[in-house]
């Protein structure tokens, strides 16, 4: 019925989410309120991590990309199913530490890690750096030579797949901040480089080739790129890559029309591809990471809001107010994206009518979506937008000096806070 | 020579502003670091002032949009120079009765103020609630009578004028989810309901044409659309409305090419136009109000980072990246806007190297800027973005658990720490 299969409705026909309903939810935490299903959450989990067993041996590991969604009870669920976590920032891996991840299951990335970033994950002890360029590699081997350590090394690639084609794009995928270029020489100068280094040890490879994908075929040509380069590198220097993280970017259901890829599938035929291409390249297979985020926790996550005024322009539209907006969901200003929404206390009733719905911003592009189809609505109801466990919470801003809504977690029937509300105080605790 | 008349170069080459060295701030505040001049948000809140006195009898005063920049020490600035402030929620509001700013000279605008905020208000005191649409209306009479207290109110009108073609546009400016429509007698109505209001005392009318406007003549032109509506008011019921809140938007350089008005010469047209159709229509000279945000901090305000990794990609570009990004300057990847950058500690050499300014995010857009020229730069410079002082630190946020920089305040050569920078502490405070 909904985009996601943890909601349902309930015999008030109110919606519900992992078996809680969200009417009652608003009222007993407030609003805006996201709200998040761990059972869906786990059960993601389960079967990414179960799909390497199905289809690969069990010879990797999902490794979760906490920027979708990043807190320390979030690090908790990652770490007892047993994925690794993908950290991009000092931050990320604060909070993953202070919540008892386990540090050597961390992968640390970004394009411009500070000296003081690679310096906390020397001492955490994380697992691995997944390296982006020269400039942090000197800095890596340097600071970990400080420390009298060695540092776990993965080389961010560019395969130069563009996930929205299906081809191979010369300038295209070439020009983006992150990793190394495969078609310059620039990837097999890095891979020489590292080895070259006392205080690196060269475990691995990795690339990202998008988000939001649909499409199983650039995963598999990703793969195969990737381990044509494995080959490459054992015939040029000997080393053969144990390691290969093909990255994350599987698309989730935002609008009904959305068909993501069954993750499984998606499993299956890169773990053949690249069994194949070990078998035709005489290479050990390697040892596998993927890096779903969005996937994870983007369809376990919903944002109720207090419907506010609602203004009908004649000729022109009807805008319903929320009690939220761009401040905790500022994907829609960002990049126009879908967004399924339901009147949470009328969830039985037909979606019927057209509205655009604002936020309480000062801004006129504060808006969640425009010409969404919904109940017929009135000030007081309570607003439900889908599928948004991603990307809102870990975007949210302080604009207008707004504070961020709380996340509570439902199990069953049951919910629980994991992250408060921030209060007015928060706001200006660093004010002189 | 720069954007901002509070930039210099000094005898080293490095750029100063407010008579600071910048290196040396970035040396003792740390990196990224939003510094402000607190002579030149002076002086323009000065100058705006000082219009109405020169062309306005002195019958006018400036009202801070803070939304601009919202902090304790901008909220004691605006007080100090006689200013009014404009909030748009709770928290600005909580912000500004903080730092002890007079309740009676606020003004609380927004689209869907929450029954929390208006009894807020309320409490404190505020001097005017500017009422967008008929359900805050009766919120705000409701909760009044409640308290048994009056609101001041005045009415958010769309004058129906769009700031981009100088036109009257039908369905242009009436399609927005602020404020009461004049052409389909919504304004009208809205008068007429807040007359009814026992708790509600009608003070004035208040628009807003837009945002970053290089042109008078669309200022003249709202200014005269209002001046007959008040009119035409007197002329149905008799009553003449003596406070006209005129909005603000007036455009600020970002870089060379661009051409503010000049805010005096703003004054001087209005006015002009005011008293003229006072005069035809033998009406009392409305008291006027003005909202600049923009204007008074924007180009007092520049950032500093540390240069990190930069990589050149032949045939395509140079990314050069900097220890901040999207998070505390979401600008560019909202509205691709445009910045002036400067090498800091390299300001006396030539801008003569094109690269493209990225973020630290796990985002493909996390740029500042693409195709910029700035001075040839390398790993450990300061790099300085220009006229970041408006809606860079209110918009900043955490994505990626990024914490937000510092705030520093400049006067005459010597500096202060107004806003502390964000710990990783404070980033996880509220997670369970």
């Amino acid at each position: 019925m909904f985009v996601s299969d943890c909601l349902d409705v309930n015999e008030k026909g109110h919606l519900t989410i992992g078996g809680c309903d969200t009417v009652a939810l608003a009222e007993e935490y407030g609003t805006p309120l996201y709200v998040m299903d761990g059972t869906k959450i786990r059960a993601t989990c389960r079967m990414y991590q179960d799909s390497f067993r199905k289809y690969y041996n069990g010879r990797g590991t999902t490794v979760y990309a906490s920027k979708a969604f990043n807190c320390k009870e979030i690090c908790r669920i990652a770490a007892q199913e047993g994925l690794c976590l993908d950290v991009v920032s000092g931050g990320e891996m604060y909070t993953a530490i202070q919540a008892g991840f386990p540090a050597e299951r961390i992968h640390f990335h970004g394009n411009n890690k500070t000296d003081e970033e690679i310096r906390m994950g020397m001492e955490y002890g994380i697992g691995h750096f997944i390296v982006d360029n020269l400039t942090e590699m000197e800095n890596i081997h340097r600071i970990a030579g400080e420390m009298a350590k060695t540092a776990h090394v993965s080389l961010r690639i560019k395969p130069g797949i563009d996930a929205h084609t299906h081809q191979f794009i010369k300038t295209g995928q070439i020009d983006s901040k992150f990793g190394f270029a495969l078609e310059t020489g620039e990837a097999m100068e890095a891979v020489k480089a590292a080895l070259t280094y006392d205080n690196i040890e060269l475990k691995g490879l990795h690339c990202h080739i998008g988000s939001q994908i649909f499409d199983s075929q650039p995963f598999v040509l990703a793969a195969e790129v990737m381990l044509d380069f494995i080959g490459k590198i054992k015939k040029e220097t000997g080393i053969e890559i144990g390691e290969l993280n093909l990255g994350g970017g599987f698309g989730i259901s935002y609008v009904s029309s959305d068909s993501p890829l069954p993750y499984g599938r998606y499993m299956e035929l890169v773990s053949a591809a690249v069994l194949k291409k070990c078998r035709d390249l005489e290479l050990k297979v390697p040892y596998i990471f993927i890096e779903p985020g969005r996937s994870i926790v983007g369809e376990a996550g919903i944002t109720l809001y207090h419907v506010g005024a609602i203004k009908h322009i004649p000729n022109v539209r009807t805008y319903l107010s929320v009690d939220g907006g761009m401040t905790d969901n500022p994907r829609y200003i960002l990049y126009q994206a879908p967004y399924t929404a339901v009147v949470a206390n009328k969830a039985d009733l037909p979606a019927d009518t057209e509205v655009t719905i604002a936020g309480k911003c000062c801004e006129s592009g504060d808006l969640i979506q425009e010409n969404a189809m919904i109940q017929k609505a009135e000030p007081g109801d309570i607003l439900a937008v889908l599928s948004t466990g991603a990307y809102n919470y870990s975007m949210a801003s302080n604009y207008n000096r707004i504070p961020k809504p709380a996340v509570v977690m439902t199990k069953d029937g049951a919910s629980r806070l994991i992250v408060r509300r921030e209060s007015y105080e928060d706001l200006i605790k660093n004010d002189l």
